[in-house]
């Protein structure tokens, strides 16, 4: 029933998947060797075998290649394997495009060359220099050759785009139209193709050496009496990109203009492709992802059931970076050694600083790094953002360091002590924000991702500021 | 020129701002007060005055709304009120959509609410539900009564939905059409609209009690022979969402399947609204921009030029949380006091016990939490990852507690401070990954979001146990 089948979407999706799991693991259980005394053993195996085989094939013909990726995904590696084996073979390119990294290498590993070669045929060629990456050269110059003049021309065109470049999202899939024609003809030519490419949302409007003059989209060609000519219909205003442009710029303008598709164009303003939603989506959640596991302390994406040591290893370059810069920070401690020992509070109490710092330089930095990505710093408006930053860490210091002082002298009925950390705080808050500011700044004046490290930097600065102006100004006043 | 217009997109933009800019801080100047002896003073000013205001009109009124709503955001309060007074009041309701939560809150506070209500009055139904919770009551009373009763209805439809479901990013911009009709009648149906509502990508099928029966694309109408009928060329199988739907989960749906729209359906599967990918868009930077502000210690989006007090306390509640968890993880130190007198190493060394612990928390919690979003972790698959997660946490603890026992040997000479600092990080990071774990799985298992705030929880656990294993071992061993 039709309804059901569009209401339920996410039901029905759910219990084909606890019936493809039953099969899978049912087929495990076959695996156990039947008992002695049954009589043909192999061969009443093997029937049931098949059986289960044929039913897993065809549970899977109808589930979208998107969900075999997410379920492929789940499953533990000997599991994994057995359903891949069984997906027919026209979804597996498709597949390969929606798993991640992880898997996709993990799968590819396992395929021989022929069986890549033919997922990779029903590809697009934009689609296929994404997989690219993961391919063994030799695999790569052998789907080249099979290629004909213009898909080997796009698909090397689309290898030689750098990651984080518009050239590397756009695809080639469009449909370039004339200004001088009617709609009627441009309606006429839609039904003589019979299938526009996926995710046709607007048509390009291009002059006889293919320089781009504007767009269509269809839903002005519909809703327009067809006797008029394109030229008087057409968007003539429209955002284009070029293929060297900066991805996450891309992304800006997509999300700030409601953009769903835009031409590339080279420096003559001829159109060379097609940058659409769904590739900007793709995009943006991977560099959300990619960011989100350095910051948590991961390397790249991990598959979930991945070996111990393969995961072991994932962690080691920002577990390394954690050790190396928190031991570096404890050398500033060794040096006030003398003044712990006489009074003991000050190694209880020395995180504390360290910890303020930390936060608000993250705090401050934070605002610089987003504002450096939306173009919202500049020299004119610079001044006004420091002054203000600094203002707060002071205000901050005085309210904050005066409660943490109340705090250290109802502990420890030292009023000093108590005073210490007050200006241990202040201080260090002030110099967290610096720090803040400085950093990504700096980074970004070498042409660096100001976000990239930042944290784990300032904490480092934030660490090493805080043991040192609270250990110090003890020593000094206590 | 076109080409030049298309083409140059960026820069035009950029010389259009400049010349914004220069209008801008050319008007303060004149406000310097003229000297004493020209003539009539009072009306030079004013002539000049209302040329200048005339220009940056014009320059305004060939902006996007989205371009003026960053140029507000980047101009300091002064400015940025100019500038606003001197836009046409018909995008007064664009561009208050299209600023952050705090820059429309600010511009807002200064409209009366007749200009308030003159701003919404180009805007749909659905804008001025993502308005309202920015406006007084009394307004939005005042736009309610203003509107029809089919408007009336949706709004208060709109107002109903939590933040956070599918409800409150929908619209209701969608044509719907009968399955028994031929694609030339729907041809001829939306030339008689002449206008189809913004960003339609898709028409809705529905039955004449408006139920749902499928979907039928823009790129299908024109592509397929007009004499067929809508109902054997449509989309039977199509992805719907109910308003009270997870946001999230719909954010992964237009992701997995690449949709542009789709449309919302109540529980009898009758059409009520559509989903357009740019919501979806606007959502998804929304929730990664309040994770990223949370994270980096910000309860909320700031003003960049916003006062130092108002600035000072969105830095409150993470800063307080951050001083009160070190805090409360020192008086763990506390407890050791007499070892560390003993042995002052023990002071300097034990920051970085904490630190790998809270490290190698965050890398298991973020793996977890992500599966968990995704619903890659379930009953028959979590042993697996548990053990891995475990298993990974020894052989760190083996190798790095191993580098690190060498270290401190080399610093200190001292074999057992050595063999205590390798125990120490060993069981720092089992404890770490253990909690990594259970936080986030916990906080699930109450329905509660288990991102939010485990970063913090875990630093703390991280940091009183390292402290408490560290010096703890050391009591015993040293």
């Amino acid at each position: 029933m039709l309804d059901i089948e569009i209401n339920h979407n996410n039901k029905r999706k759910k219990l084909l998947f606890d019936e493809i799991s039953h099969l899978i693991n049912s087929q495990q259980l076959e695996e156990i060797p039947l008992s002695e005394n049954q009589h043909h053993p192999d061969l009443t195996y093997s029937i049931l075998h098949k059986q289960q085989v044929q039913r897993l094939k065809n549970k899977l013909s109808g589930v979208h290649p998107a969900d075999i990726a997410y379920l492929l995904e789940t499953l533990p590696q000997k599991q994994r394997l057995y359903v891949w084996e069984n997906i027919e073979s026209k979804k597996t390119g498709d597949i390969l495009l929606e798993l991640s990294d992880v898997i996709r290498n993990n799968l590819l590993s396992v395929m021989g060359a022929e069986a890549v070669l033919s997922a990779t045929e029903k590809l697009d060629c934009d689609e296929i220099a994404d997989l690219a990456p993961s391919l063994p050269s030799k695999v790569v110059q052998k789907i080249l050759k099979s290629l004909n003049l213009k898909n080997r021309q796009q698909l090397e065109e689309a290898l030689s785009y750098e990651d984080g470049t518009v050239g590397a999202l756009m695809d080639f899939n469009m449909i370039t139209i004339r200004e001088d024609i009617s709609l009627k003809d441009v309606l006429r030519y839609c039904q003589k193709l019979g299938d526009l490419p996926e995710k046709t949302h607007q048509m390009f409007v291009v002059d006889q050496n293919n320089v781009l003059k504007g767009s269509l989209p269809l839903q002005k060609l519909v809703a327009t009496p067809k006797g008029q000519l394109v030229n008087s219909v057409m968007n003539k205003d429209i955002v284009s990109f070029t293929p060297d442009g900066d991805a996450d710029k891309a992304v800006q303008d997509f999300d700030r203009y409601e953009l769903i598709s835009a031409p590339v164009v080279d420096k003559n303003n001829k159109l060379i492709g097609r940058l659409s939603v769904d590739n900007i989506i793709d995009y943006t959640r991977e560099q959300v992802e990619d960011d989100m596991l350095n910051q948590a302390g991961l390397l790249e994406d991990e598959d979930l059931f991945s070996g111990v040591w393969t995961g072991a290893k994932n962690r080691w370059f920002w577990l390394a970076m954690n050790l190396a810069t928190t031991f570096i920070a404890t050398r500033v401690i060794s040096i006030f050694e003398e003044t712990i020992i006489q009074l003991v509070a000050l190694a209880t109490l020395m995180p504390v600083v360290a910890a303020v710092g930390g936060n608000t330089g993250n705090q401050t930095s934070m605002l610089i790094i987003r504002s450096l990505a939306l173009e919202q710093i500049n020299s004119s408006n610079i001044r006004q953002f420091l002054l203000k930053e600094i203002g707060i860490s002071l205000v901050n210091g005085l309210i904050w360091g005066g409660i943490m002082a109340c705090f250290v002298f109802v502990v420890y009925q030292n009023l000093s002590l108590g005073l210490v950390m007050m200006g241990a705080i202040l201080l260090s808050l002030f110099l967290g924000t610096l720090a803040g500011i400085t950093v990504p700044m700096i980074r970004y004046h070498f042409k660096l991702d100001p976000a990239m490290g930042t944290s784990v930097i300032l904490t480092f600065i934030a660490d090493s500021l805080g043991f040192f102006i609270f250990l110090g100004l003890a020593a000094i006043f206590l």
